[in-house]
């Protein structure tokens, strides 16, 4: 099927300089940093400022070659990528949920940063609770794992 | 900035042959569908029948080129894209939460559909509370138009 091409709307700015220390999940990452949104973007960003949090769509710029098959950082099995959340993937697409502080011109002020310094932006939507939270009954090999969720950070291992 | 360029990994087949009629959110659709992967990536899949939700990204393919500004269609007003959901943005990328049914070797059984039949898929993520719920305080524009949700389709407004 043919490629499909995108073109960075901005740049995220962090404080991880690399991928290893990052935390896993925006849910548990307390960090701040900024949303450069190129000038040429900057009329889209119009009543953005009025939502609390917004859901962030990106390159993972820095991940090796992703495979099919990866030990996630909260196990020690291997697991179908697509069972997974790691950077590694056949297409390397991120998303987190980040509280939005405060926008200045083409500059977005974020909370919970789970992302690393330098990371190509793609999309931008409001988060809305009636759109995007959901009661599930499984979470599959995370069930007996989600409890390491507050303390685990990026080791490095899909680092190109 | 340089382009990024993905592959689909598979499409999504669904009840709908046009944007006009789809449910705006995947969170008020009972629509059935099924998503073909493709057979080089079916190894990816493992472990994930296990998950009762996940997480679709895709490409908007019908979408019209996508401007700065745009009438949701909740909404009578303008707004900035990235403050709407709506599938004409600089990058048309989507994201849908639906409930996995069950996986037949390369095949997904899915419910909840707000995406139209022949939609390219980049990405396949498990759908993980503690990661992806988030209490809100503000949710702006669509404040006072949250309650039109359940009964609103796409108009083709977007369409190509």
């Amino acid at each position: 099927m043919k490629k499909i091409e995108y073109t960075p709307i901005g740049i995220i700015h962090s404080p991880f300089k690399e991928p290893k220390g990052v935390p896993i999940q925006a849910a548990v990452s307390k960090e701040k940093g900024t949303i450069e949104i190129f000038p040429e973007y900057e009329e889209g960003l119009k009543d953005l400022d009025k939502f609390s949090h917004i859901i962030l769509i990106f390159h993972f710029h820095l991940s090796k070659k992703g495979k099919l098959l990866a030990i996630p950082y909260m196990d020690t099995k291997e697991r179908g990528i697509f069972s997974i959340r790691g950077p590694s993937r056949p297409n390397p697409i991120g998303i987190s949920t980040v509280k939005l502080l405060k926008i200045a011109k083409n500059i977005l002020f974020i909370e919970n940063v789970d992302i690393v310094d330098g990371t190509p932006l793609l999309d931008i939507k409001p988060y809305i609770p009636k759109f995007d939270n959901r009661d599930t009954e499984n979470i599959g090999w995370l069930k007996g794992n989600i409890q390491k969720l507050p303390n685990k950070k990026d080791d490095g291992r899909f680092r190109k």
